[in-house]
């Protein structure tokens, strides 16, 4: 029963244990409650869970316990009991929309034994969405505004339910919508900062690096003596993610000074040992948005040219506020008419090399430049699936190039996910190998 | 265009969510309890309890409550004490691996406070699979060959570590593997067929209606009084996201007959509420694959002309399978430059009206139309934000339009999120106008 250094012999899909990412000396426990038929007959996955559960790492809470239960009156109340016997916080989810399915905000009432009032701030702030919408105030909507009496009402800047926080006998109940937008936004702006306040844990800060390129269990070789040797109020938490990995240092120490020269010592010591090509970024960086940043330094424009990702490559790249500086624009060429036509590939390359080849790919990085008038671009061809895969090319076999006028760089991926997986893994991949050109040293100024 | 009196026939695909199988009398309460560290730390999310949900579903089965517990003995032997009190059926998933140490199977042990039994078929089965692989025995895998003395042996074709059952006092409890295809094994051949031998349950079935264009509050005023007259063994929920809203109705009756008669009646009724123009679809479809079954109906070819969207309305289109059938391409026109060269948007369009316009959308669509071959097109032009806005065109203004050669269908919306899901709201508003534009009896075939 050792787990120190003991991971998953999983190859391909490397889970680490707990002990990277559980921070000991934490004082918050929370039992999360998820309310929803939906979510027990399996009709929607609950990835609420697994992000609140993230949320509240980043401030030292530890779930300790997760209930799913359905729009019952009764079993939302057990729940709640059984809750508030076992940890300091408990944080509801689901339930709270307008219609009648949604029984929350009762059971929560009457689990405190309460009647309810009526909020004007949250029939105003209704009012003013209904207005700007066009839209008439239902009677369904107008029930939004009645609060258990002892309820402080979180404002919901995302939608119409609003959050609410309640305190008892020292344990704190919160109660968010199920809409993921939604519990985000109240978790981020209400509730942690709340938590924060009233719950005094130990000084805890954290520090991410990410990472490109290389999977969880290549880096954990780089890491191994590091990982190894760190004192016990250090953690380092591997957090994949598709192509990508966050390696996120905390550091808990009683002493608010020692927490800070401790972090920025580990954090460079890490850096220092990965081979600088897989660092991508710091921080709340994403892949996108680290490209940006190069490309917006190196004033470079940038357009794609995509087959198999369909458009998400750009979606991926646009979904970076100011991505206009360097964003031009796509030509998503799924029919091999648009390839030739627009982009100006070869009759000849499709026929000898077919649609999905690194000639077709270079063609398209070529075409791409040409038509939007950009510096580089960057393109894809594949076959996402499930259908069109043959014996030499099956289904998942994927080119990716990224070039400007003078060089391109291409690239081959063989992946075996389903379709959807096969898009999202194309576009990261595309974006790490534009990450990657945009760092050789001969990619010099657009200007 | 108006649509009064239209609807979208979907008579070709008529799937239920839950196929419906002929099903037992009597209720079955399932409680799920799901086991390890990750998934309460929210490295991993719990996809194994919804796929559960819906084998149960097969067989009349209900989940009634769901708990997550850490790798904790005390933690696990209290969710078995609770879930065993609340429902006939408690199945439990994770910590069987070798390198967990069997957590599990000694808080199952010690639940039912009995000792271990060495299996001697489950050491004869690892070692045919080591054989195999040329690996040795390792002593984590002999503790796997260890069972709970009042356990039957369940066994995993899918893996090395067995699944268990356990039956007392008239209660079930099964214990399975945390890896999915593992769990899915141990499910289909293993544990539905027993509890389908041992219980009867209440038959249930579900249908679900999509809807697209309307909030969940305005869909509940149509079905006030439907939803108020609803007999007690039928249920009525919303499952909300963007632009969308799925209606489920649950039947459950002692009587299979009544089961199938009741939710035929009571979805027609429900359907006949709403207006024509809200339903997209029924069961498993989405905005994106009922589109796509439209387009592939009237043989009509579609392209996209993005500005705001930057590429995800096109990958909203290309995640449907087999949608290279009437997806041609896209043109993704971030700059003004990709606007006037290749979209063909005039110049004077432009300065005069700016390129979030109706007019630009327009001009988009005839110019996608003209450049890609195609007998339709879809345009965005948008300030997804947070930057750009002006007080005459606030972030969140977009202007959407869909046409063919003939005719363009506009609309402008005021979002007011963030950037995200301005781009998101703007994807799904976009597919939904090609929805209802394609829905009017004027769009005929392509041929």
């Amino acid at each position: 029963m050792r787990y120190k250094g003991m991971r998953y012999a999983n190859a391909s899909c490397h889970i680490p244990i707990i002990p990277h990412t559980s921070i000991p000396h934490t004082f918050m426990n929370v039992h999360i409650i998820t309310i929803g038929d939906e979510l027990l007959i399996g009709q929607i996955i609950d990835t609420n869970s697994a992000k609140m559960a993230q949320m509240l790492l980043e401030i030292g809470a530890k779930v300790t316990a997760r209930t799913a239960v359905g729009d019952d009156h009764e079993a939302i109340i057990d729940a709640l009991r059984t809750a508030t016997k076992q940890a300091d916080i408990v944080l509801v989810t689901g339930g709270l929309g307008p219609t009648k399915d949604d029984i929350t905000k009762k059971a929560i009432a009457d689990f405190y034994g309460v009647g309810f009032v009526f909020h004007q701030p949250t029939l105003d702030r209704l009012n003013q969405i209904l207005e700007r919408l066009g839209k008439p105030l239902t009677e369904a909507l107008r029930t939004q505004c009645l609060m258990p009496q002892n309820a402080t009402v979180l404002t919901n800047k995302m939608g119409t339910a609003p959050g609410m926080w309640f305190e008892e006998s020292g344990k704190v109940v919160a109660s968010m919508p199920g809409v993921p937008f939604e519990m985000e936004y109240l978790m981020q702006h209400e509730v942690l900062p709340r938590l924060q306040t009233k719950f005094n844990a130990t000084p805890t800060a954290h520090r991410t690096l990410l990472t490109a390129g290389e999977g969880e269990s290549t880096l954990a070789e780089y890491l191994k003596d590091f990982e190894e040797n760190l004192p016990p109020q250090v953690k380092l938490a591997y957090l994949p993610s598709i192509a990508r990995v966050r390696l996120r240092l905390t550091v808990s120490d009683p002493d608010p000074v020692s927490v800070e020269k401790m972090l920025e010592i580990k954090f460079q010591e890490m850096e220092g040992l990965l081979p600088p090509q897989v660092i991508a970024g710091q921080g709340d960086d994403t892949l996108e948005s680290a490209i940006g940043r190069i490309l917006k330094e190196k004033k470079l424009t940038l357009a794609t040219a995509e087959s198999c990702t369909g458009g998400y490559l750009a979606h991926l790249i646009t979904s970076v506020p100011g991505s206009s500086a360097y964003f031009t624009g796509s030509v998503i060429s799924y029919a091999n008419e648009v390839k030739m036509n627009q982009l100006g590939v070869q009759e000849a390359t499709l026929r000898e090399h077919g649609a999905v080849s690194e000639q077709t790919v270079r063609e398209m990085v070529a075409g791409a430049i040409r038509l939007l008038g950009t510096d580089m671009a960057v393109a894809t061809s594949g076959i996402a699936g499930p259908d069109g895969g043959t014996p030499e090319k099956p289904v998942g076999t994927v080119w990716l190039a990224v070039g400007n006028k003078e060089q391109t760089l291409t690239r081959k991926l063989q992946l075996s996910k389903n379709r959807l997986l096969n898009i999202q893994y194309s576009g990261y991949y595309a974006l790490n190998l534009l990450r990657l050109f945009l760092s050789s040293p001969e990619i010099l100024s657009g200007e």
